[in-house]
C-alpha cells in the first residue's frame, strides 16, 4: 500500500480531471473574474458494523495529500521527491467509504454499491440512511457530497472489498473500534478530512449515545 | 451581494490560481499517474459571540458552488449562464471566518487577523482555542485546514468587517441564533462546506452543553 518510489513531477498543460474554467461575471455592477472547476457530485458513506461494534474505514494512498507534505526538489532538471526523505506513508489517508455521482443511478444506490465495492459487504437499500448533504469545498471546486449512514453485520460481509482491480484501485478495509474512532477526530497525525471528522462526531451524537450496548462494550 | 450579471464562462489554459501538476508514481513496484494540485493550507474559526449569545458566520457569493448548480449554456458561440433561471443568490454560500496560511505567520495569529478582517472583533490571542487540523480534500488538492474556536463579545466589536475591499472581497458578517445554527447543519438549501458543519457540531458537543446561558437563552 504504503511502498512508494520513483515520485517524479511533470507539467499538467491538460488533465482530464482537471479542467479550470474562467468565470466572468458582474457582482453589483462590478467586474469579476474567478478560476473555479465542475466537478462530478459525490456520496460517502460512515459505515458501523453492529456484531463487532466497530467503524469501517477505507485507507488510500492519495497523490494530493503526500504532494501537501513532501516537499518537492529539482535534481537533473526533473521535479522529484525523495521517497526517503518522505515515504509513502505521509500519503495514507483514513477515508469514509465514498464513490462519484456520475450515472443515471440515485446517491442511495450508488453508496449501496461503493459499500460492496470497497468494503465488501452487501447491505440492504433501506439500512442506508441520509445524513445530510453538504460542500466539498467552495474557493475551486463547489461540488455536493451525499452524507449517508449504514449498519452492517457480520452476516452481509460477501467479498473482501478493496475496490476494482480494473479501475487502479488498491483500499485496505480498515475496522476501527469505537473508541479508536473518538481519539482519531483529534488526532492530527492521521491524514483525514473535514467530512469523515463530522460523519464521525455526527455518530456518536445521534446514533452511539441511544444505541443499547453488546455486554463487552459496556 | 448576490446581484450577478453578465456571467459567461471562457478558456483557462493557464491559472494563477489552479495549477495542476502531474505525478509518476510506483505503488508496490506498479506505475501510476495522478493530477493533483498543491494549495495553501488555511485557517477557519467558529466565533460565538457570548454577549449575544449567537454563531458569527459570513456569507460569500463563491462561483464554484454557483457553476455547480448553474447549467452552462451555449449561446452565440460563448458559454454562459442565464441569470433569468439562474438568479446569483444560489451561489450564496454559508461560512467559517477563513484565510490561507501564506505568510510567516502562526495559524493562531492569522486566525486572529482574519477575525478582525471579516468579522470586525478584535479578539485576544488567547480566547482563539485550537480544535484541530484536517485534510480540505484528498483528490484534487490535500491542504490542511487548522480549526479555531474563538469567543466573543461586542467589546470587542472595533469594526465592521466585510473583508479587504482592496482586494475585491465583499464579505456579509451573519449572525446566527444557537438555535438556526442547530437546523442550519441539516439545511440542504443552504450552501455550506463540511467543515462549517463539523465546527457546529462540535460546539454543541464540546462548549454549549456545559455552558452556563443567559437567562433568556433558559
Amino acid at each position: 500500500m504504503d511502498n512508494i518510489t520513483d515520485v517524479t513531477i511533470g507539467p499538467c498543460e491538460s488533465s482530464r480531471f482537471i479542467k479550470p474554467k474562467r468565470i466572468y461575471y458582474k457582482q453589483n455592477g462590478v467586474d469579476k473574474i474567478w478560476d473555479a472547476m465542475k466537478v462530478h457530485d459525490g456520496v460517502a458513506i460512515i459505515i458501523f458494523n453492529s456484531t463487532r461494534e466497530n467503524f469501517v474505514f477505507v485507507r488510500q494512498f492519495r497523490p494530493a495529500i503526500y504532494i501537501a507534505t513532501a516537499a518537492i526538489e529539482e535534481r537533473d532538471g526533473v521535479q522529484m521527491i525523495d521517497t526517503k526523505k518522505y515515504p509513502g506513508h505521509l500519503g495514507l489517508t483514513l477515508e469514509l467509504c465514498a464513490g462519484i455521482v456520475d450515472k443515471e443511478k440515485s446517491p442511495s444506490t450508488i453508496a449501496k454499491e461503493e459499500i460492496l465495492e470497497e468494503c465488501g459487504y452487501d447491505v440492504p437499500l433501506e439500512n442506508i440512511i441520509k445524513i445530510t448533504s453538504a460542500r466539498g469545498g467552495v474557493g475551486t471546486t463547489g461540488s455536493i457530497v451525499h452524507l449517508f449512514y449504514a449498519e452492517v453485520t457480520d452476516a452481509m460481509k460477501t467479498g473482501p472489498g478493496g475496490g476494482l482491480a480494473s479501475e487502479g484501485e488498491l483500499i485496505d478495509v480498515v475496522e476501527m473500534s469505537i473508541e479508536e474512532g473518538r481519539t482519531m477526530m483529534f488526532d492530527e497525525s492521521c491524514n483525514r478530512a473535514h467530512l469523515l471528522i463530522f460523519a464521525v462526531l455526527w455518530f456518536f451524537d445521534s446514533i452511539w449515545k441511544d444505541k443499547p450496548k453488546h455486554a463487552s462494550a459496556l
